[in-house]
């Protein structure tokens, strides 16, 4: 029967998080993860069974941590601008590890198909759940430009979470979600 | 006296940038870098005389090949949605290695103080050349969306990269410069 405790499965992954942004895609072990979660040797294999399994539960539980911050940021009436600024600059700042872990990842996924397809999947989901916001929020920008807003925000935050963190500033943040939101206007 | 074959350090560099890309930060080593440019054991030590030296002239090169294409790029009439289309496509594909290898390095040196400082040098003397151009082709962007843009280009450039190949197409490049171009004017 296979290991079912969801939280030591969340207590393995966010260590993996971790691990990724500290250490890089080598660092992330099944023995490091244990080690860093203050669990037995062996642990880890019981709820992943493959190097690859761990590498995709991260991105996984990236992606499950990114929605429930970005669906609790879309509840709050906001500008776009103002909505977007605060949740890119969170992701640059308080949320840096996370990101870094992803971008770690995408990386790795140039070289592991299974891995790429996972992202791609995880990518697939967040542009509907994106466009799904778009729809409840009501938005100006027409919806054909938002495969181009999700792709830039990205790109966006890669620049910013690999900036020396003292450059990073919510006016700097600001001045590229304007031309983001302005560019899809 | 120190070795002074610049064909030789070129070829160990453009062996490194190679390695990045295909194996990441971690499969750079100095034997990984002579076995792959064909060159006897000691040969990469002589030049790079540690890992991080190694890391550097692997950033220092890509800057150079950049620095060489845009020069050549800006040289031809063009709008500017056009030439930065085919600037980015060409970095997105044809050219895709050498820009894995940069965002390797860009994630590693969020680890490595050393490796960010020489990045942020680089940083800065492109920047410096991109306001040159900027000069020179008399564009209607006002000077001071320049950072921005230059941020939203390298970030739309990771997605690109680390995107599936099979997605990246010149349309698709050109809405996200479209996006930047228009955002910025």
């Amino acid at each position: 029967m296979p290991p079912a405790n969801p939280a030591r499965r969340r207590a393995l992954t966010d260590a993996a998080i971790e691990l990724l942004a500290s250490s890089g895609v080598h660092g992330l072990t099944h023995r490091a993860v244990e080690k860093a979660a203050d669990l037995p040797p062996g642990t880890a294999s019981n709820y992943f069974r493959s190097r690859e399994a761990l590498l995709v539960a991260a991105a996984e539980r990236v992606a499950e941590l990114h929605h429930a911050d970005t669906g609790r940021a879309v509840g709050r009436p906001a500008p776009l601008v103002d909505l977007l600024t605060e949740s890119l600059f969170a992701a640059a700042t308080t949320l840096r590890t996370r990101y870094l872990a992803i971008f770690e990842l995408q990386l790795e996924a140039a070289r592991r198909p299974a891995l790429a397809q996972a992202l791609t999947g995880l990518h697939d989901t967040a542009s509907q759940i994106t466009a799904g916001q778009h729809d409840r929020l009501g938005l100006t920008i027409p919806r054909e430009k938002i495969p181009a807003m999700i792709a830039l925000y990205g790109g966006a935050l890669f620049t910013l979470v690999t900036a020396p963190p003292e450059n990073v500033n919510r006016d700097l943040v600001r001045d590229l979600v304007r031309v983001i939101v302005d560019g899809c206007a």
